[in-house]
């Protein structure tokens, strides 16, 4: 590979001659060879493109920027949005804890590459735009990544996992009132109880996605303050007036996301609770689809020795040779986001509880953390809606089977026939494994026609 | 220990004589020894005190019990909520996860307590008022459980938890006020950095808990959704029209809190997420908090050797022969408290999301988890604020010391000498190890009246 | 309540005029209310009691402590040990984080008491006994606590926890054996697979714990170290020499367990990574049981509507109008200590790694989630051995029906007809809802006898 | 793109002309968009290699397969672990949970990879060699996934972890040694206590690392434990006599590790204690390096306003306006690397303590978070060790400052001039802010002379 010279403080350093990174990007990979490289997420980037945009406006606008540079930093911006420069990006999540070798390697892109579109040439030094002094200009690391990282995690929980969750409540809730008239067995205990509707059933699972939802939505006004103008320890030093209130003005515009500045910046540097809290309603999420998942997959369990009350789709070939073997593998899968995500909400509290004094230096795991929760649990229940729930279907024939079988119905004839006849009926159908029918008019408590009549597990839910 | 013969459908249980409960609860102690006996919190037997009141009176209203008994339950109930009654619930945590066995247990205090106050003698059999038919009435243990939990969990939220955390948030806020002029030196990595002002430090905890009083009171509304009138699986078999609506009120009048009735019962009854969600805003206070008492004990560590710039109330004697040993034992009880809240919400997690099908069984120990949090928290907030807290105070000359002698305070020379003088000034004086203001007029750059005129930290904050 | 006054070196404190706790005690009191008083376990106090016993015979052996002053410490060690002064240790988990207060609780008892035991009464002074300088000889709180939690910790494990686990895995043994021949279906995915015995399945679950106790054994050598003879910071200041091998000898002696000093006095004081790792295969058996008893729930499910491959006992009345609800009450119990396990471990983990420089100051808290674990592990799998693991029985008729029933057994008939064949006839049976009998015969394609002859899922195990 | 047909039981599938995989894997890739694409582990690829290769030897041994199979299967597998079919396994974890998909892209990849090394092309069907019935010639998912999943984390452990913390263990103890005569304050409850050297600090880290080394090696011979042979339940059904032993040989002679097979297979399938096991020893290691990173950063901090006792490494500038901010990255990288595997651990807990009868179906989650904590734990020792233990140096002046200024070294003088004189020594000079020994001359107690001779720290450690 060919290199080129780069210098810093510290002094030289040998760089890629094709990347667009500097000096503190170069020593940063050559410091920190910790698992893959790259895995700095890519709506990290994304959100430093959007606020160095932001803030080369902003500086613009209160006269510390010429225009000429605002405009390059911008059209870079741009690039990255548009993921012409995603090679640019190689540095690893396990960098400083305030994610500043990330922050430099954007400023360092940021400004080789504004040269280049200028005419430069990369290695000819900081001659139109310089990385600290133009790209991070009123900013510091300290404002920047977690400016970037609420912005990439308010729009993936947006974009991305909401749409999936309200997606998979949408069918849930069809769901519930297709299956509404659909009478079936309780159980509680995993033991047969009462009978309910399969509508019934599933409106219950509805209802806890829509309290999810709700819970997570609950969190986005927190999200959705950023940290941008507090600079270094929260005080702003080295910001012109007003900044913040703009540049948090920009962001949203840019972003279309109703960012605001947060009201106490040091709070916003030294800990990430938004983060927190916003992820507590994630795992909560994945509470509740774990309970969904599985109590699909025991639902359709068979096909002849589980419980097979309903046929969810067959995407993959079972057994050649086992028909009917239809695995619930998007159960699998979500349940397995499930399982991730909740391990994701301790590594973020972990993250989130060691914060000192000015600045919390927890936020790349943090936040990588954040980004594949919120990711994994829209994709999964994009996935598990269309390859699952929406076709769900109830085994009429099962489903009657076993409700009609069932000796809990025998509640019905209290009322007619007195408790303990009835109890009579039930043990002994129990014991000899008959049916509540056949034992009630054997023992000549009820007729045939009465029973019918009588017992009716419609009329039960 | 005298006994007396209780029987049930399976047979005779020998139960204490003086005890007001009976066979269930007996068999229930035979099967579950584990770990101390009594584990089930008190709360939850109050919260079954005031559901089994407010059952009675909404049976009454609706025409399914005699005015005499509901006064005789409610007789009852009074007695235990008056903690007449503590030594009659000896059953623990650990029983079947729908807590049907402590249901049960409330059932038969109330019964033979009730037929005592009437005159009977325990053992005489139910002859006045009976546990399941009476007592348990338009219930079962599916529903009262989690309505028992929801009304124990809101009432240490609301009357302990908040309370405790809004008087240490005032605390934190006044100090903020009080030490807005106080100078300090910024740390940021651990590491020196730009100054800011006691007041502004403490004014990012205030901010911390601020947002973590907004998330817990955000999850009230859930919480305050109680499933009784669900009974078995949620349709609400055997109640009267409107009980469910009815009961939910009178327990919004005994408790005084505003208790609604679950809009979905399958969901309050299969799934317990607004425990989980509640707690979630538990866990992100304890992140808060950890911060927050790790940083305040950080600050006052010394009195030589650490970093000194605060001082905190000296509560207990420290080492006799070593004054100033003060240890900051308030941040010890909190960031335990803090440990054990974060481990408790992951207890919770894995309870709530095995749920199975219509019912989850869970519930002791989520509810024993979540009700050990909220009280934790509140006590401890309390603890922390008047034995910490409010004793918080500037060691002025350390604080002064410090900041006068930062490096960090020749970025306001910039603006002056320019860059690259202001940085060969804070070079030599890291070097040799001085003071800034020695080097500056050593080197000839400044005076020593202008450096004074120039280098004000109370400007950088 | 009557009141005595006692000093310490900040001032007079009401006492209890009947307790034998001194200042410091009473201090801690009014300084830590959080949660319920008398929280610090009990064993952490025996644990106490057999080190301070072992000190004082270590000190008199070195010649640091007369022989009258050493059985009168012992004497007072002995009381606690059977039982006799448990009201005289009223303080809390939430006191500060290395245990001091409780160590000086003991300090306090053991010496008023030994004053008491020789004629005086308690408030006249230390006369004969002194708290500080004799029942805390070469000792403190940082070497004592960790001590006592070792001590607590490993009695806990090796009297409760092993041999309940051993209970359980003897009777799974027992099981796997008795079961060798039951045939009956396998599933994976919960779909029906090949068949396998049900000793065989359960032979799994006897292979989970077995690798769980040869796990907690292996943490076992790390646990026996102790730390005692560190003093203060880990050098052993203030102890005679050979103090520390001897007071563990006598531990040893004392506890009849192998107990020795610890190689790295800095270690045991800074980081209490053995709690970290005994409690790890802790957490280990809590997901094996979790597994084990979810999978006899399910297993046990019905009477009608569920799998109903076995029976367990019926310990308490299920529904009184419903036969065969038998609810998996102690698969609920073990499941919810299960739960609870995997929250303590990261309670434990998060203050593990919290420790800052010479001291770990999560010891309480570590200590008693520990505990808490270790007796909750022990307790239910004795529970659960002998109210549910011991009644397993094979439903024959149930498992004969399903395994018949099945269509996976059509991959006997490969070898002799072909695999297109075997799959048509699979295929048919499950469109038409038939056995593979039929519709091999209907076919054409085998005879009845044949069918017979080569359709053994007793030759698929 | 151009696209082949590609055809299984359930129909044709268009799948990239110029990939190796078949319709199997093309209808996971369409049914399973969750997260980025390849997520899979590459390590699990590569034990599938291993076991395959092992595999075909095996059934050639035994007489199922013949030679050129063998030799081809070996020879594509010999290509995978040459890493030059990277780009053929496009599949993710959030596949079904028996990871089944990622087996038959393999038995696919071979398969068609194999034909084409014979000269035919792909899409012209299994000519030569069929996925299933040749490259899984005795095999299932069922124990081929669980078998690649130990193969990778077992190389993974021993491999990159291991030698990882090791190499870390050997530096600090080469400092212990190297400092141990370098007397300087202890500190406990972050409080002044009495001297220690920093050889002896830095000794107890290492004593941590020693120990969680230990308890890791442990866990090795459960790890090694492989399912292969158990086939779809355990039982081994289709499989030739002594298959089981014979793989593992292979196994272990193409991996050079000691694999054996599982004892018992029905454990080897339905759970995963032996990953949930080996990691708990990750997460110890995790509490462990959090301490010692946490504390050397502490020790680090200032330049000065911190503690400032030791110096470490400057890998990158910090701020360039100040001298002397040195942050402390690695420690950094290895505080958010153990925030990560404890959060892991707990995604390991959830996904092996949900099993269902004969299979766990969270078998790639498990994986995935087992080989990133190794990965990470491993790589970021390395990085710590070489970036920053290594280079750690006392900062002798700051250090004899310190500990010649602390009022704890008044405990030397007890023994000559009494404790009342000694504590009134450091009374006065915590109240005037001087020295012990100014006070001590200066209240006529001591000689300058005799203090000098008397108060002597390094006597004190």
């Amino acid at each position: 590979m060919e290199y080129r010279i780069e210098k810093d403080t510290m002094g030289e350093v040998k760089v890629p001659a094709d990347k667009y990174w500097g000096a503190q990007t170069e020593r940063s990979r050559n410091n920190f060879k910790i698992g893959n490289s790259g895995s700095m997420p890519a709506e990290i980037i994304e959100g430093f493109a959007y606020l160095k945009k932001a803030a080369a406006y902003a500086n613009y606008d209160l006269g510390v920027l010429p225009i000429e540079k605002r405009d390059a930093i911008a059209a870079v911006c741009d690039e990255i949005l548009e993921g012409k420069l995603n090679d640019q990006f190689p540095l690893v999540i396990w960098q400083t804890g305030s994610g500043t070798q990330s922050n430099m390697n954007v400023n360092e892109v940021i400004a080789n590459r504004a040269q280049v579109l200028k005419g430069f040439k990369i290695g000819e030094g900081e001659q139109f735009i310089k990385a600290n002094d133009d790209v991070n200009k009123s900013q510091s690391s300290n404002d920047t990544f977690p400016t970037g990282m609420h912005i990439a995690a308010y729009k993936m929980v947006v974009e991305t996992t909401i749409p999936g969750i309200e997606k998979l409540h949408a069918t849930l809730v069809k769901k519930a009132t297709e299956f509404k008239d659909v009478v079936k067995i309780g159980r509680t205990h995993l033991m047969d109880a009462t009978p309910l509707t399969l509508g019934q059933e599933i409106s219950g699972y509805a209802a806890q996605l829509a309290f999810g939802l709700k819970a997570l939505k609950n969190t986005l006004a927190h999200l959705s303050e950023i940290a941008l103008g507090g600079t270094a320890v929260g005080t702003g030093l080295n910001t012109p007036k007003g900044y913040d209130v703009k540049v948090a003005e920009y962001i949203a515009k840019f972003t279309n996301h109703p960012f605001i500045t947060a009201e106490n910046k040091f709070e916003a540097l030294a800990a990430h609770d938004a983060i927190v809290e916003t992820h507590s309603a994630l795992k909560q999420l994945a509470v509740s689809l774990n309970k969904i998942a599985n109590d699909i997959r025991m639902l359709a369990s068979g096909p002849r020795s589980g419980i097979g009350e309903i046929h969810i789709p067959e995407n993959e070939p079972g057994s050649s040779i086992m028909p009917g073997k239809v695995n619930p593998t998007q159960c699998e899968a979500l349940t397995m986001v499930c399982a991730q995500v909740i391990g994701n909400d301790m590594a973020i509290a972990v993250g989130g509880m060691q914060g000192h004094y000015e600045l919390n230096v927890f936020k790349p795991v943090m936040a990588a953390n954040f980004l594949q929760s919120a990711r994994l649990l829209g994709d999964a229940c994009v996935s598990f809606d269309e390859h699952c729930a929406q076709g769900i279907e109830p085994n009429h024939k099962r489903i009657k089977e076993l409700v009609d079988n069932s000796l809990m119905l025998v509640t019905s004839l209290n009322t007619k026939i007195g408790y303990y006849k009835a109890a009579e009926i039930a043990q002994t159908a129990h014991k000899n494994g008959t049916t509540l029918k056949e034992e009630a008019v054997r023992l000549g408590y009820v007729t045939p026609e009465d029973f019918d009549a009588w017992v009716k597990p419609e009329d039960m839910v």
